[in-house]
């Protein structure tokens, strides 16, 4: 796969190099990012997304703090509020913590993190490669450039390609930021993979004439009974492929579970912007004043789950047990 | 409600004007029609859309055709070969030929069916806010734009506003061609109706929150069982909303209905240019070269359904039988 990453850190200038993802796929320009600030902000943004992206992201950000010698309490409050639905990024910067005024040491752990979000999506790639085939549909992006490893879903779909079990791929572009159109197609046809895109509302449609094997998706946050957070559009979609008997897998590293969470009850779902709904780049398609609602997640409960991949293998029902002793707190 | 129509006949000037609904809610700009050629290319352009509306603007294509001195034979199937799906289209132009070569009975069959439209949807939207209350779900646009009428889903949705039944609408945006964040937003703020735009891919999110109480769309053609085709994205919210126990409501003319059709087996889907998925406006979302798929219609099959609404009341299952009986067939 021509894997193209979300960043890169240029160590002599001390700059985190971002690719600009609200840019994609037009323009493939990277932003300078020289301090933990411009980081929380960029985050927020959506310069660059996805919860394990957002993790590296967010521990490099420590490193900045270190390198231009920003208040880390300060530093570490800002990366923590910039977007609060991913555990990644909480995880991230606890791991930072005990290296705080150590700027080699959080350096190192800064890359640990980023080789582990590899080595993980390594394993997941290969274990969810053997539960794919045929035509297979994902929603939203969980490619390279959500991570800044090989990807979760999208991981585990190319290796599926790669491997002549999936055939096709069936890409929602996913309203409103159209990360499926933009990011998950370029990722697609950079790894030389068949892949239609779709609106979101097709996907049913798409299923109902038998046109999908099976539905696999990220998970930005997943609690201990299987209950998972991710992006909008996701809950209909396993809905969808309970009703029509397609098997419908959640893919993610088992750090995108919260341990603290029983169910997906207590997961908080950031509401973004409503602009982002009415408006793409700059054309505006409702009326002026016209509301309108965007919360960027939902949660699906576990009973809609065929499966979880993940880097020790996939998890089946019951999933509270499974996740469990995958997580060794049996 | 301040009714917006989607066209007016000049018939001093021999010119039926379209409002531009591809413009919409931007600029509200009129476009003379002078010829059935020039109609069925705006039809196939949607200039002018809605199954009824579509009927209305072929009628008139006719007039047009005796005002131009066209050949009857070649306006009647350049106006057939426009849009497939909806038989509104059909039922005018047949409606038409008994008087082809007498322009002042052309022009009198033409009016008698946009009359016939207004009457019908006062009916449907009279006995759909009886069955509509609390928070309702609407795709795709089905008010008087698309009708030249009082609309049908949407018109009983005002209806029922106005009745003090419904207190809000959430409105999909009807992805790829966005006619409920262009149409029914501007329709509805229009009308004075509390409305909120939603992407598609969140309306089963909100059901699951128990924010939907109804969800009713309109038809584009429907079979003798019930089954009907409609915007892509109707099966989806109709699968959900059955998942959820929400009552779903189709409403429609019984005009829509196709005797000739047993099942929604039949009903042919547009295939539409993939150039609307991949591009909006001319911003493009996807990668160049990215292979997209457009179906504009899905169909949904009877079984999902709770209740037709017809200009003769609303229909219960078993469908068959009330629709063959509505229509006078036994």
């Amino acid at each position: 796969m021509d894997r193209v990453l979300p960043f890169r850190f240029a160590e002599e200038e001390g700059v985190f190099w971002l690719l600009d993802q609200r840019r994609l796929p037009q323009e493939e320009v990277y932003v300078p990012v020289r301090t933990a600030r411009e980081m929380a902000q960029a985050i927020r943004d959506m310069v660059v997304r996805g919860a394990p992206a957002i993790g590296v992201s967010a521990a490099f950000g420590m490193v900045l703090a270190h390198l231009a010698g920003e208040d880390l309490e300060e530093a570490d409050r800002r990366l923590r509020a910039s977007r609060p639905t991913a555990v990644n990024l909480f995880h991230a910067l606890d791991r930072m913590r005990p290296f705080w005024g150590d700027l080699a040491g959080s350096l190192l752990e800064a890359r640990r993190i980023w080789r582990e979000v590899e080595e993980t999506e390594a394993a997941i790639s290969r274990h969810g490669a053997q539960v794919l085939w045929g035509q297979v549909l994902t929603h939203c992006n969980t490619g390279p450039l959500a991570t800044g490893g090989y990807g979760t879903a999208l991981g585990a779909i190319v290796e599926a390609y790669r491997l002549g079990r999936v055939r096709h791929v069936w890409v929602d572009e996913t309203r409103p930021y159209l990360q499926g159109a933009r990011l998950t197609a370029y990722e697609l046809q950079k790894a030389g993979v068949p892949a239609t895109l779709i609106t979101d509302g097709m996907a049913g449609w798409l299923m109902a004439r038998g046109a999908v094997d099976a539905v696999v998706v990220g998970v930005d946050r997943m609690a201990l009974n299987g209950d998972f957070a991710n992006k909008v559009g996701t809950y209909a979609l396993a809905v969808l492929a309970h009703h029509h008997g397609i098997p419908f897998y959640a893919a993610l590293p088992l750090s995108s579970v919260d341990p603290r969470l029983a169910s997906g009850e207590g997961i908080p779902i950031e509401e973004r912007s409503p602009e982002e709904v009415v408006a793409f780049r700059g054309v505006r398609i409702a009326p002026e004043g016209f509301p309108a609602y965007h919360p960027a997640f939902d949660v699906t409960p576990h009973r809609y789950l065929t499966g979880i991949i993940t880097e020790k293998g996939v998890l089946y029902p019951p999933f509270a047990e499974g996740l469990r002793r995958a997580l060794g707190l049996d």
